[in-house]
């Protein structure tokens, strides 16, 4: 039988010591659900322990967001009280570290709600949040926070303790917290993934050609877009795992260089709602079709809550030799979905994977990111040259660059 | 067999509509801790409801605080963010409603926590808060939030759901919840009350003398501390109740004159431990000596916090016609406990009860604000006028001005 509370402390101290990398003195701001306590609690410990300031923490109900969606006038939904992103800015300006855990501990919250009105709501994300990364002002780390609701939604069809345990040995899997030393076994696949980066930005691709059933879609790049992996440092020399797990190589595509269409090889959570069977159409950089099997609507909202929502501010590739695909467990939650299949992201653009200041500015603006699963094993990603050259880059699930 | 889902609900709507009074557009500041999920959850509703713009809700955990009481360095114990104060002055400038919830929710998150390190942290009290009340731009109540933490700590002797069936019986009855129209009721006690301040004020009295077994305080006033009660008015005219239930009349006192010693008639709750039998000796208008059967350290720690954290902010009467008292019951929670007794307070005075700006600069000013119930029906309260007129005010519990 399986300790719990050990388990709880392993992943805290891989949070703290290894993710956010907190430094002595750092004030640590942790976002969890409730649901989460019991790992809040374990992140707060390990860090008052490690030297941390203070950890203010905040949770996130969504059964509150609820009573919003059902409730509220129409035209309020998109407000955000300014002392949110305040806070957020705050936190940059004194370089604290930052926690947020991931993964769906309130899975029935927002039931039966508009996907309309849903998608209008766009909390607890903030766009200074994306600010604040940009800033490289704060070492954090998100990572995948298993809960007694979140492992019902993942292994519906087994009782509930079982389905806890469940979900507990799939994550200590994918987290590598089942090795010996899981700081070393991170540490060489970030070596590998930054050194894929590495080579892709080396390659100066114009674009990415995915082909695969149900897909045919060319996105473009800036010329001065340079993909990045698994490790960030702060402006500070704070080096950490933005994501735990992480295993994606991502850039900065062109958000005005999009043509073709594509279809989602995973379902997607948005705002408590679960899409199915997405498809877009993009042309001249834009979605302008946006179809799913199910809850399409949620995304179709979203895409046009401002100018830049249905234009791509992220392109990513992901190998077959991650933990999270060969379990070929669906998550709902995009950190462990999207580190399991190539994706794209409707929205903000990250700005320090652009080299040029002029490209910069070009890369996408948005109050929303959200991140859409594209990659299989039947999906091939080719490279395409400024001067028409084709770079094969991922087939069958394996590196070709 | 009661139905909780419907009494949930009516207190809900008391604190939306009654006690904070929420205007149509207003943002609310919802406060709770874990353990009263289902009641902020109705609270949100409620608001929704009424045509509130926004919930910002936040839960408090204590124990995430006991993490920090037990592993944080000593020296960062009084560190708080500098949003945590920002975000409530824009609140204040946004003027908002604020509804926050007492009752110990987590009544054994600190249990074996060093009283002087826990008195170091006052959070989640925070001084912008009580600055904010003194410029009256939010409409806000404090109202009693019944959860099964605190049916266990108060009924200790009887099964948990039993417990919570007799709190909430309680609860319902302090707050007029049982009548069939408890705003009208209310209506009729705060015109009591409020009439009870205004012949106090219009009395202009010197010192207010405690006298009862272990008690012979005299507690001076400002020339121009002026009495209120149960009502107050935001300066855009929104009439609320700060407090429910409120059963008391209240003023500032001279932070400089306060003269003998006085015993307290209930146990209080401070940081998470029970004061009980708590002894003070006052000269000077400053507590010189703190003593108690039990945790006397964590009172004589927070009184030391600051200049002014050893004298006081605040006097309050308490008749024996509230609905607290006689049920006889410790509900280790201030707004219960300080409405069934006189009371005196440690730390920063409301500066709205006092009438002259030269004795408002000298009102008392400290991060804490503690309240220490002394008043009892063998304890009688006479008021002393300037030429040393003694005014009988209270006599075994009742009004006799």
């Amino acid at each position: 039988m399986s300790d719990r509370a050990a388990e709880i402390r392993k992943l805290a101290e891989l949070a703290v010591r290894f993710g956010a990398n907190v430094q002595r003195g750092q004030v640590v701001a942790v976002g969890g659900e409730l649901g989460q306590e019991p790992l809040v609690r374990a992140i707060a410990r390990s860090a008052y322990e490690h030297g941390a300031k203070f950890v203010d923490v905040t949770y996130n109900d969504l059964y509150v967001k609820r009573e919003r969606l059902l409730h509220a006038d129409e035209d309020t939904l998109e407000y955000v009280p300014p002392w949110y992103g305040q806070r957020v800015l705050a936190i940059g300006e004194h370089h604290c570290a930052r926690i947020g855990l991931s993964g769906m501990a309130q899975p029935h919250a927002l039931d039966g709600v508009d996907p309309i009105r849903a998608g209008r709501d766009q909390l607890p994300f903030l766009a200074e949040a994306a600010q604040v990364v940009n800033q490289r002002t704060t070492n954090w780390c998100a990572i995948a926070g298993p809960s007694p609701g979140w492992a019902e939604l993942v292994f519906a069809d087994v009782e509930p303790r079982e389905a806890e345990s469940r979900l507990w040995d799939q994550i200590l899997h994918v987290l590598r917290l089942d090795e010996d030393d899981p700081v070393a076994v991170w540490k060489r696949r970030a070596d590998t993934l930054t050194g894929v980066a590495r080579r892709l930005t080396e390659n100066r691709l114009d674009a990415l050609h995915f082909e695969g059933p149900g897909t045919d879609l060319v996105v473009g790049l800036l010329p001065s877009s340079s993909w990045m992996a698994a490790r960030f440092e702060t402006v500070d020399g704070v080096v950490h795992m933005p994501n735990l797990p992480s295993e994606e190589v991502f850039t900065t595509p062109d958000p005005a260089r999009v043509e073709g269409h594509v279809r989602s090889t995973k379902p997607r959570e948005l705002n408590g709602t679960i899409i199915r069977g997405l498809r877009v159409k993009f042309e001249g950089g834009r979605a302008v079709e946006v179809d799913a099997d199910e809850n399409g609507d949620a995304l179709a909202s979203s895409v046009q809550r401002d100018a830049g929502a249905g234009r791509l501010g992220e392109v990513a590739l992901v190998d077959g030799e991650g933990r999270i695909g060969p379990l070929d467990t669906i998550f709902y939650d995009t950190l462990l979905d999207e580190n399991a299949a190539s994706h794209i992201a409707f929205g903000s653009a990250y700005k320090f994977t652009v080299d040029d200041e002029a490209d910069r500015a070009r890369a996408n603006e948005s109050a929303i990111h959200v991140d859409v699963m594209i990659g299989a094993p039947d999906v091939a990603v080719t490279g395409v040259t400024g001067d028409g050259r084709r770079v094969p880059v991922l087939v069958e699930g394996r590196w070709r660059i």
